[in-house]
């Protein structure tokens, strides 16, 4: 099958490499339908971090191929949706809502000899508590783009506003306009948020979709003037509860810095040099929630958003590529031509 | 009249000083009744952190002695608690239950030409939004010192376990078994703990409280050992809410060390040197929350618990002082010799 390898800093080929096959009685085969790239991809992509070289992609969505001899909930020929980490579903941690923590989980695309979701197929460990399955065989590009989303992205996004806690009413900010930061403007709006302001880049496709998805304001300016604007915005009290979707030391510090007193800073945001202070968020109060989003736990109602019409994160997507041209959505988000890269891997209807 | 005055590292004088005066239309000057040495006295005191010398004191409760013209809700005679902070209860801030962090506030105490509540007379600024007028005017020993835990230490203990979200049923772990910590005790009891784990020190007076105030395990262990016992009683996961009540690195660390993933740590320690690593927690979903507690938030609940029998918090006080001996209330807390010193200043019946 074909299989997007990294093989080191800016280089990602499309190789032959051999068909995953069932390595525990708990595990599934999928055919990989659409994977995407993440931002997180980045990471690796331009060196920042290591990673062996091999298989990578933990976006992906597809139809079940083999099941082992302990699957229950699947059957072959399911559509089905995977989050970015598998998990049991069972554990403590996942029965209390923290999937990504799972005692027996781990995380898809991780170089050397694992399998990676920008591939034909995928193995899928822990298959039963893993994939959730989409009713329904046939829907249109939009609708798969969306249900691709809630792989990670939409996940993510709406795991920093249910850990920043928006309610109601409330004046939200989102540090970061890219594919998380405005996956996290739908998901304040879908919360209830009242106003939601962004602190993003000078883009303006990005403020075109941020705004229809509900921003109300948008900061371009960065550090302390950013701050000063956001809290002029707020007379001067700071935002209920603040999305950090970036992850660096200022993007951070921002956060913090925004943030009412009393208010979360939900971060998804892959920590880089990004140490908490100790002292300047404690005397205002200011907490902080957030991680891996545990994508399963919220999957189910994010699906039913998805199909019943009420969200369509897939927009996210602003550049679609076939699997074996996957270099060019690394590249085009590298330069970021592209919000995030789409990969068409195979039909939901063909045969595997 | 007569207060305590900070002459510099390790030196408590009482000294005849001016009789405080309203300075403002919303000020009140309250008697003092009854006062107390916090732990966080003795940084100063031990001259870890740099005061002005001068007055000090951040607990009391008392008599309203006299208001200024614009005080509406109180009047001459009341018996009042006040919290360590004072708030105008009308700022978005304290509307959202954060009068710590209030627009017009400031914390009582500070040395300097200031007021402390270790004194016979205070200037209480904000007086309509700061004082909680006790109904009653005769209580046993036992309720005037429960009602005097919750100028800071009780109501600290309990922003602790409302920060990290204690809930029924739960598995809640204490940092610190100091004054704080053990009305983190009778805070996750009060919230409806289920299994409450100290780590604190190895003095058994503290374990007796604990354990009365509903600690099921105590671990004396430091550091990793700490830790590991930790998990070994809790499965491996860790606990589902975690008090940190010292502030200290080793203290934090390990705080964060035993929360299972996605707990929050409820912080009410004033940090030192205690930076919260950026991604061990992240990772794991765990986050933080707390900072100076909102004590006139939790007051009137806290006062109806005491009033009617429900929680003892006056029970921390292990020793009791007159104003003219606190340098013993003070050596005393420093050697660890008591939990935490009464200090009496006047009778509640007795005339200004």
């Amino acid at each position: 099958m074909k299989a997007a390898i990294f093989k080191g800093k800016g280089n990602i080929a499309v190789e032959e490499v051999p068909k995953p096959t069932l390595a525990e009685p708990t595990d599934a085969i999928v055919r990989v339908v659409l994977a995407c790239v993440c931002g997180s991809d980045l990471w690796f992509y331009r060196g920042v971090s290591d990673l062996p070289h091999g298989g990578v992609g933990h976006e992906f969505i597809g139809v079940v191929d083999e099941v082992g001899d302990d699957v229950a909930r699947l059957s072959i020929g399911d559509f089905v949706i995977s989050p970015f980490t598998w998990s049991d579903g069972t554990c403590q941690n996942c029965q209390a809502g923290f999937h990504s923590a799972c005692i027996q989980g781990g995380v898809f695309g991780h170089g050397g000899e694992g399998d990676g979701g920008q591939a034909e197929f995928v193995r899928v460990p822990q298959a039963d508590g893993t994939l959730l399955k989409v009713p329904g065989s046939n829907f249109p590009d939009e609708t798969m783009a969306s249900l691709l989303a809630l792989t990670d992205v939409m996940s993510t996004g709406y795991h920093a506003a249910v850990s920043a806690e928006v309610d109601e009413g409330d004046t939200v900010a989102v540090v970061g306009d890219g594919a998380v930061g405005l996956s996290g403007v739908l998901s304040a709006k879908l919360l209830g948020a009242k106003r939601i302001i962004v602190l993003g880049s000078k883009t303006e496709s990005r403020h075109v979709l941020a705004r229809e998805w509900g921003a109300t304001d948008i900061i371009t300016a960065r550090g302390e003037e950013a701050v000063q604007e956001l809290k002029d915005l707020t007379n001067g009290y700071g935002a209920d509860a603040v999305l950090e979707c970036v992850g660096g030391k200022e993007a951070t510090d921002t956060a913090f810095a925004i943030a009412k007193a009393g208010a979360i800073v939900g971060r998804v945001g892959i920590p880089h040099d990004a140490t908490v202070d100790a002292t300047v968020p404690f005397f205002r109060n200011v907490g902080t929630r957030g991680g891996p989003a545990p994508a399963r736990f919220y999957q189910p109602e994010l699906m039913r958003a998805v199909l019943d019409g009420e969200i369509n994160p897939g927009k996210v997507f602003d550049l679609t590529v076939d699997l074996d041209d996957i270099a060019e959505g690394y590249a085009a988000m590298d330069e970021r031509r592209a919000i995030k890269a789409l990969v068409k891997v195979s039909a939901l209807s063909g045969q595997s």
